[in-house]
């Protein structure tokens, strides 16, 4: 089992997330994240996808959500020609004898203090997964209150696009 | 027709995804961005979804989706009591006449220059959706070739936590 990312570039159609995640869950991929977002044209958004599973499977899935009407062009991210990121919410409680643990590892991360109170810190983080495992690996000594962070999202190095493959 | 941010928290089982986003489509409303993501807990994902629609039907929306099996806690998110960000990558063409302009712009902003070659730059922003907005639409005086952004993660502020809510 490994994991991978792809981009899926899809029209704006009604129903179109429905029928692209249901090709992973036919095909038995678990998903770990998903994001949607608006792009650079009102026709077309992204689906970024990041799930586990078998390397000789992931082919035919990818040749799968090909044949779906609504998918324009699929991607693979592989981080050596990316540039990828995640945002990071993290809630702590905010114990007098953790705190200052807490916030040395927040300086080291170069985590931002987005909310500050009696009970509770919340910190920012943009980075990439890995380093984002981390701080909440190192959090995990602390007490977490809640976490809450985005799907990868990733573009190719350089001067391509998803767009200009396409023609779109 | 107004914007509207909740955050569904489900149970990892599979097609609960589906199930919510067809939801919102036999409702009508358009989604604008989705975000899934693990929490703090393995049975536990966190859907967050930034929609438009008329706030009569929202109301109902919510009371269908506490309908469906698997979902455990729906939180609207309010900008009031609630920390929020989004994360943007955008490539712009490196035009040497532009080039001035576009790093001014992204040094204002705090975008950070994530990859740089002679033919795109890439700039990494992370700031509430109003700021990324004002951010693109400066950009679109020059050539943007792919925008690619998170939806919107929230936090409440305070010691509170969707979990607590639910006694999960």
């Amino acid at each position: 089992m490994e994991r991978y990312t792809v981009a899926v570039l899809v029209k704006n159609q009604s129903g179109v997330l429905n029928k692209v995640t249901s090709m992973f869950r036919r095909r038995q991929f678990n998903i770990s994240s998903l994001t949607v977002s608006e792009t650079e044209s009102n026709e077309f958004s992204r689906i970024t996808v990041t799930f586990d599973g078998e390397d000789c499977k992931k082919e035919q899935l990818i040749d799968q959500l090909y044949k779906l009407p609504d998918v324009c062009f699929i991607r693979e991210l592989q981080s050596a020609d990316t540039v990828s990121a995640e945002l990071l919410l993290i809630k702590m409680q905010n114990d007098a004898e953790a705190r200052g643990d807490i916030i040395a590892a927040a300086d080291a991360f170069e985590a931002k203090t987005v909310d500050y109170s009696r009970e509770s810190m919340v910190f920012q983080l943009t980075a990439d997964s890995r380093r984002i495992d981390e701080f909440i690996n190192l959090m995990r000594d602390y007490t977490i209150l809640e976490i809450c962070r985005t799907g990868i999202v990733s573009l190719e190095k350089g001067g391509s696009t998803i767009r200009k493959v396409t023609n779109l």
